[in-house]
């Protein structure tokens, strides 16, 4: 394995205090050579489906890495630290869900372990900040060319924790899908793919609302409701010139039914 | 044309998604040995003024760089796509207005292209994030070395669309201006060059509230409004400890009036 | 000296507007084989103290680097701006206490300078923004080799402004200790060093609520209160699944009693 020139970090640590850059710092140390591309440090605290959604949105995009993810609200306890091998890629992380959507979208987890290699970790592992004693030591050493099975036991990928899949029902003239996420310009993401929009009729209800099928956010009137195909690929609700989750007033993990307007 | 070793982004993607990753992910593919320079990503969403006036007051202070600029409300849409060749920088992203205040900071336009060879965009562009897929690779490639002319048709810079210029009224004993931006300290940025502060006198009044000419935030006592030249050359009020956009209740778009206090 | 590989950034200037960009673009020009590590740019404005704070918890994970730290209110007017040697690394900023905590985590500033060396500065010194046209341009300058002896006139550490030391008491039977930080997650970092806490019982009152001694944010019941050691070795209280400042109702500056529950 020759090794990886970039690391990506997603976590849920903000802007505001120095956690990210105490990681960073631990990444210059070890891996100098190495490129840190945040993928984002504003998932909500403790979100983890939320920091798996972007996580696992983000990296088809992105370069072959070490993603580290860190949405650990039981950092310090029995969960497990693990690495998995994905792609190109290998992701490193809390054993909780976080990383797994991201495995898929790399065409699937092949191997992983369970970090249990102490050697690897900092001299002094804080029992709140695996992200700069953990992980980020763990990824630099990935980075730097070690193997995955330097960094701990070998395990099933099928036994490592995974989030529920979102709701998803796709019926005779209807869909019912759980919102996603909702993105900066208020834009609702839903569970359903892409391809579920051709198959509904141009003038849609949305849990009751009036809504377009339609292509980008500027089309149809200002104001209109529109469903289209997302940059990921997944039916998203939009509002020209407005928020459509105000509109709608959802929020991640409701689910709205797409049916024929009546 | 050697290529840059600096690409720029300014966007209204947020740091909360996974928007700016995902170009971030396309330049390292594409582009692996240039650096990127944030300028900021928290333009508010469809803000194309307070973008290009950020990356105006930018441009000036970087290297020589691929600038890309994305407060893009009518991606997808006919608008234009389109690089422009300004100094010794190129600038990419859509032709509404948002590049062309930062070409004049560069020292003006010099050529202009309309982005439609498509060999260089993404081989399945997403009609709802052209930085991704239309405006990140264009600039991979003008960075990489690649001619302007090979990115698309010449077209003629006076033909590209421009943005009202904001009010600027130097009269007898008065001057109004434009509210331009307002900054994180509540310091308001008026369209006013700095030299017109000189013609004022020391004891002013902005829109009938007693303000002092100064040179820098703390002068004058605390509460006391201020006028003085900012950081990039244009009259500014300041609160001395306070934030003078709360105080004068002012947001970009409005106009001010200084005149001699009475 | 060899120089610097990194630059470190820490600043109230926010992600809004380009002034971090302008400083980045400063380095790029003048250091253009140096990397830049963003410690943090959203402390509050003119936030000294949490400047200090921030700073000094990063710095002990950080490679060498010249860190730059502008909370600056007093920018433009008599204060001072100062570089300081400490560790294997340079500070560089005004001279009003931001820089002499992270001095002292790396060991203890053994040397400093006036930054009197205006050769060093940009041509025109704007006096609201020092971050841009002095800080960064001698960090570069300071990165790229330069001794600090060049930078301006030698000075004594002893007499480099400094904050007021924190509030800690260590009593019998009680700690009565300043909070130094509140991070993203709600939690409170107390003046006191974490050896503290185990000179305290397990059941705890903190200013009159019960807590119990703790080792990471899970442990306990949902929603009890928590005494740890945080990462950076201090004395924290944090709450099961949610925000300990909150229900302390306490913020930076205010003072908690650590005791025997009675």
């Amino acid at each position: 394995m020759p090794g990886f020139d970039w690391i990506s970090l997603t976590t849920d640590y903000g802007l505001s205090d120095g956690f990210v850059a105490a990681c960073h710092g631990v990444l210059a140390r070890l891996a100098p050579r190495v490129r840190v591309l945040d993928v984002t440090h504003l998932v909500p605290p403790a979100d983890v489906a939320r920091g798996a959604a972007v996580l696992a949105q983000a990296v088809p995009h992105l370069p072959a890495c070490v993603h580290v993810g860190v949405v650990d609200p039981s950092v310090g306890t029995a969960r497990r630290g693990i690495a998995i091998e994905a792609g190109h890629s290998f992701l490193v992380g809390p054993d909780n869900g976080l990383l797994l959507a991201a495995a898929d979208a790399l065409g699937g987890g092949v191997r992983a372990v369970v970090l249990d290699n102490a050697d690897w970790f900092a001299p002094t592992v804080s029992p709140t900040f695996h992200g700069r004693d953990v992980f980020s030591p763990v990824a630099a050493r990935l980075a730097g060319g070690a193997r995955l099975d330097e960094a701990g036991t070998a395990i099933d990928t099928a036994g490592l924790v995974r989030l529920p899949d979102p709701v998803l029902e796709i019926g005779d003239g209807y869909v019912d899908a759980e919102v996603l996420t909702v993105d900066r310009f208020g834009n609702v993401q839903l569970a359903a793919p892409g391809e579920v929009l051709a198959t509904l009729p141009p003038r849609l209800s949305v849990s009751g609302q009036p809504a377009v099928r339609a292509t980008t956010f500027a089309d149809g009137e200002p104001g209109a409701l529109l469903a289209l195909v997302d940059s990921a690929g997944r039916v998203a609700l939009a509002l020209n010139g407005g928020r459509a989750a105000l509109v709608l007033s959802v929020a991640p993990g409701d689910v709205l039914r797409l049916s024929a307007r009546p």
